[in-house]
């Protein structure tokens, strides 16, 4: 679908035939799964939800209370069941995202200062940006510009996911400073901004965001914890993060009532049905109100956020629909870039912040749409063996009746391919299942196939492909709307936590960012990051070309880190990765090697896993090149075989012997020939 | 040396004998090693001292500042001195220690609601309690009494140690309580106790105990982070609570200004030149003024001090002393007790609690001396080695000059075990080093032995057994008595902060914790244990017979815990720990195989490491009963091949089938024929 086109609507007509012959199968897909859809929809609501929540107050911040959580709460609906309804790849998730209030904070810092827009007429200008983004939107979709979109690069994508990174940073420590002094526009006199009040504000602030912070980021890692039941593991890993911040809320409901109300500062938002937030959605009345130059003027920020749009839509679509996934459905690219120009329009005239494609939600939601089908094929397949085994039908028979149920419930399925993903299956019912069963003669044993326990592992990935957990969370969403007094009870620290939250945990997958903690190991250490899993590159590009390339990347990202910070130009910063497809077509390949900029630029999906290593054994002579100096790692040698008490860790006699020489760097003699990797 | 001994004072002399043919060398080898001895000397100084000043202000708080740091510090140096220069077995580190804290406390809450002894003859009456311990100690070292240590078995002492972690934690969590209310005593009315000073007091607590407690802990596991210099790494991981102590500390002072001073709350201790502090040590002459009938009181509380110093000053010894360290010296654990009876008499003539062995100390002394000896083994074999380089030596001329060398310096070690430890040595610098010179022909190209960089691997453990570095570091310890307005700088909070650090370090290596950890583990996921480092009794004892003995541990540790809370009579809670080798010897055989008893209690080094197994085949019927309910982990296998963002991680093509199957719980057909072990 991404190969360039060059008649006009071609993308688009292509996508809309492929999306309408499955249109009806969405819908049906989706209601068939009864109840069980409503874990992936709770699921990705949350997900969804709650930095919507975060931004609005980031926002709210920035306009001085003119757009806040009300309006990017409205706007992720309203887009959402606009996708869900009439979008392509129903996959996709759509919401407000950083990108919308960094700009909308430009536009707002401009109209304010300018004599013929004010903050009055600020929406209906901004609702002329959204009609040319709307427009600019509407040619790339008709000019197929979705084709181009592989010229963006790893380089550019994983620059700006570091500097989103950085934003979400230096908002959460922004934010958390703020705790400290008196908002802006209060009257400092209130009994309320004494100087003990305000300190003890922000020393809680403190305490909640970084609890936050820390609460949230360790419940990532409960469903693989060794601790505690399955469901409870499975609960606070899915809906972790939402369940912090109601833990912490919660706390802060528990300070002595000697503590006047507004400490700790609570979210600023006005009530939907308060004049404040109302007076919104007549914005598209005053769009004439605005001077003819200003008007022509939006062009030049339509156009970034329309690059911003096309680019952050179609990736996040992308990482929706990636290969592993064995969607069914065809992708819809270019028609999806016509939905968006037209939800952007709709936003614009009724004044509030658009929404595109967003970041980890989108993949997060096919995730989840692949356990619940794993778990209807698991369920089926299960029924069908366990029929076949009270019928004492063989072994190959059981396999065969698994293999239809399969090959019908995989609607669209090739039979052939399907054939070839369930060979593992059929090898462990068949082959395996046969040799124990003769040896021991008793089919319930727990020594023969149990499709309870067993099938699971041999389960190819399926995904339920279907609009109506898109279109319930956008409800859901809809309906937060209604309880933002109980949204109003989050302290603003708590979202400081979630910002901090939201950078780190942005990193992992960021090669960019791997590479940068390279820079940050000794070079006689290096090696160890061989030990371990690593990307390829690590192998095969010589570590100076390594090094001069995250440099370069790294100064690139600092210039446009900086440019964010310029007040009204600012808003030109995307530019900057425009400028970056051409960096990389036409400067990069001067200073580097070809095949090394392939590799170190490779496309996730192109990526090799390196060879992990025996620790005994380094090869690649352009990372292994000394090890450390003996005197330094003396203490280390002698900790290897001592607790931190201090006491010997001897648990076999050969224990140490063994641990001396393979761990950590002393590696024994022969391992130091290098020999050239073949 | 532990053998049961029938005629009086026979362990003593044999000891005495024993180390006087040492002590001349115990001071040569200490001096000979010049200023680098002074490495060891400041790592232990530091690891020493912060408990004591911790130690210190629990007690100060314990008896309304009767004895304080400056009490517990002089202590520590006047033993420390005591002991290095007269004890037997140098490496041993003593200092006051949690026992007697509490020890102290139970004895100041009855004096003082005596009206014959009341808090003005406390110190009089503790000088008694000391006098009675004194002379029980003297007829242990009489009876030879530690012949006898080896009835304690581990399940007394890890039920011992985890008692100490929870009063650690006790005091963690009262100390940060109790900077949310006024001090006891202090005047409600002055407006530094106004309720915002006293919160905001609070809040700053929980923030530096927290960020102690924090960054300690990580600061433990600098030495093998992939990050930095190989020197900071090392200072970091031998200096790092220290380190961060000072690092809160100048936090605390980096307060806004209009903070009133006493906020947040620093160390409460008078000077040691104040008339209260000097009033301690003329206790010798108020010895009579205490009523008979309590003098002879006194020698209920001695006999649990005696009993626990016994315990503790043999136990830390024992640790500084294991096996793996390879010490040539001779024990000395009878005549060690009566230098300690000694001291504890001289403590409780000064007025001052006394000190006893203290663990973790004791072996990370023994470990930082290794490290020293490595060094100088190091340095002298390179030299020799690279002479004979120079003057073209066959590799076994080399390595001849080099065993020449070790033998020299390893004092006492027979040249048998040495040609046995050096045999290594022998292979890396002769057979391997010949066959590269060879094929290669150039001496000096990196793939010959290079002793600069090799060498280290193949070194064995050698102590640097002298009495300097213990002398040093108890000087250094009476240096902190002078630097006590220094000390006062420290916010009490990063003492609680210290005392959670000191809870959570000490539980690592405890098997009973191991034990407790393993009940919180779903039934179907305790396979994953045996997946990673475990103790072989996982293997061989059945589950219920581990829960059994698991749970009357835990039930033990809660009565032991509890009576601790029994204002007077607590004190006799060490009775609890004497009746348990009764207990153990008599009771516990009745209810567990004797085979899986002494599986369960096996000394640290009777016991063997468990197999490491590959995930795929789990065996051991008692443990790997089944796999998880399914339903439960298919969002975990899901979540194996993405990242936390929702991308996949595909890096190789082969990656996610692989992982499918070998990661987590799935485990292929052939791996569930569960067969027993042979």
């Amino acid at each position: 679908a991404m190969e360039p086109k060059k008649t006009l609507f071609k993308g688009v007509i292509e996508d809309f035939r492929g999306r309408a012959s499955c249109y009806k199968q969405d819908w049906h897909n989706g209601f068939s799964s009864g109840f069980r859809i409503l874990a992936p929809t709770l699921y990705i609501f949350f997900a969804s939800a709650l930095p919507v929540i975060a931004f609005g107050e980031q926002l709210s911040k920035d306009t001085d209370g003119t757009l806040t959580t009300v309006e990017t709460l409205a706007s992720t609906a309203i887009c959402g069941i606009i996708h869900s309804v009439l979008g392509g790849q129903p996959l996709l998730i759509v919401g407000v995202a950083e990108p919308t209030i960094i700009m909308y904070t430009y536009l707002y810092n401009f109209a304010k200062n300018q004599p013929n827009l004010g903050e009055r007429l600020f929406l209906a200008w901004a609702g002329w940006v959204c009609i040319w983004t709307a427009v600019m939107l509407f040619l790339m979709a008709m000019f197929n510009a979705a084709a181009a979109l592989n010229r963006f690069t790893r380089f550019a994508g994983e620059l700006f996911g570091m500097l989103i990174t950085i934003l979400f940073m230096q908002e959460a420590i922004k934010g958390m400073l703020s705790e400290f002094s008196v908002p802006e526009g209060k009257d400092q006199s209130l009994p309320i901004y004494q100087f003990q009040w305000v300190y003890i504000n922000g020393l809680l602030g403190i305490i909640f965001s970084m609890g936050l912070l820390y609460t949230a980021l360790k419940s990532r890692s409960a469903r693989s914890s060794l601790y505690g039941a399955g469901w409870l593991r499975n609960v606070i890993a899915d809906y972790g993060v939402p369940l912090m911040v109601i833990l912490w809320t919660a706390l802060s409901y528990s300070l002595p009532t000697k503590i006047p109300s507004g400490v700790p500062r609570r979210l600023f938002t006005p009530l939907p049905w308060e004049p404040k937030s109302l007076q919104h959605w007549t914005v598209a009345k005053e769009l004439f109100s605005v001077p003819l130059a200003y008007i022509l003027l939006a062009i030049v920020p339509a156009m970034m956020v329309a690059g911003l749009y096309f680019f952050d839509h179609s990736v996040a679509s992308q990482m929706a629909q990636q290969k592993e996934f064995n969607l069914k459905n065809p992708s819809a690219y270019h028609y999806d870039i016509l939905v968006l120009s037209f939800s952007v329009l709709i936003c614009g005239l009724l004044g509030i912040p658009p929404s595109n494609g967003v970041l980890p939600q989108a993949p997060m939601h096919t995730r989840s749409l692949a356990v619940l089908r794993r778990q209807a094929l698991r369920k089926q397949m299960v029924r069908t063996a366990k029929e076949g085994m009270m019928n004492n039908a063989s072994s190959s028979e059981v396999y065969g009746k698994m293999q239809e149920v399969f090959i019908k419930m995989d609607d669209k399925g090739n039979e052939d391919s399907a054939h070839k993903e369930l060979k593992e299956l059929k090898d462990a019912v068949i082959t395996e299942g046969k040799k124990i069963t003769e040896g021991n003669g008793a089919v319930t044993a727990p020594e023969v196939f149990d499709p309870e326990k067993h099938l699971e592992a041999y389960l190819p990935v399926r995904v339920n492909e279907q609009r109506v957990s898109n279109l319930l969370q956008s409800l859901l969403v809809v309906g937060c709307i209604g309880v933002v007094p109980v949204i109003q009870k989050i302290p603003t620290s708590v979202l400081w936590g979630y910002f901090g939250y939201m950078s780190i945990d942005s990193l992992p997958g960021n090669q960019f960012g791997e590479r940068l903690q390279l820079l940050f190991i000794a070079p006689r250490r290096r090696y160890k990051v061989l030990e371990g899993a690593h990307a390829s590159f690590l192998e095969s590009v010589p570590f100076n070309q390594i090094l001069a390339f995250t440099l370069f990347q790294l100064i690139y990202l600092l210039i446009v880190w900086g440019m964010t910070w310029i007040p009204v130009a600012g808003i030109l910063f995307p530019l900057l990765f425009f400028f970056l497809v051409i960096i990389r077509e036409h400067l990069l390949p001067k200073f580097f090697d070809t095949r090394h900029l392939w590799e170190l630029d490779a496309s996730e999906y192109e990526e090799c896993e390196g060879v992990h290593r025996d620790p005994s054994i380094p090869e690649g002579e352009s990372i292994t090149r000394g090890i450390e100096d003996p005197s330094e790692y003396t203490a280390e040698v002698m900790e290897e075989f001592t607790t931190h008490r201090g006491e010997l860790k001897h648990r076999a006699p050969s224990f140490r012997d063994e641990r001396l020489i393979r761990v950590p760097a002393p590696t024994p003699i022969h391992a130091l020939v290098f020999r050239p990797v073949k």
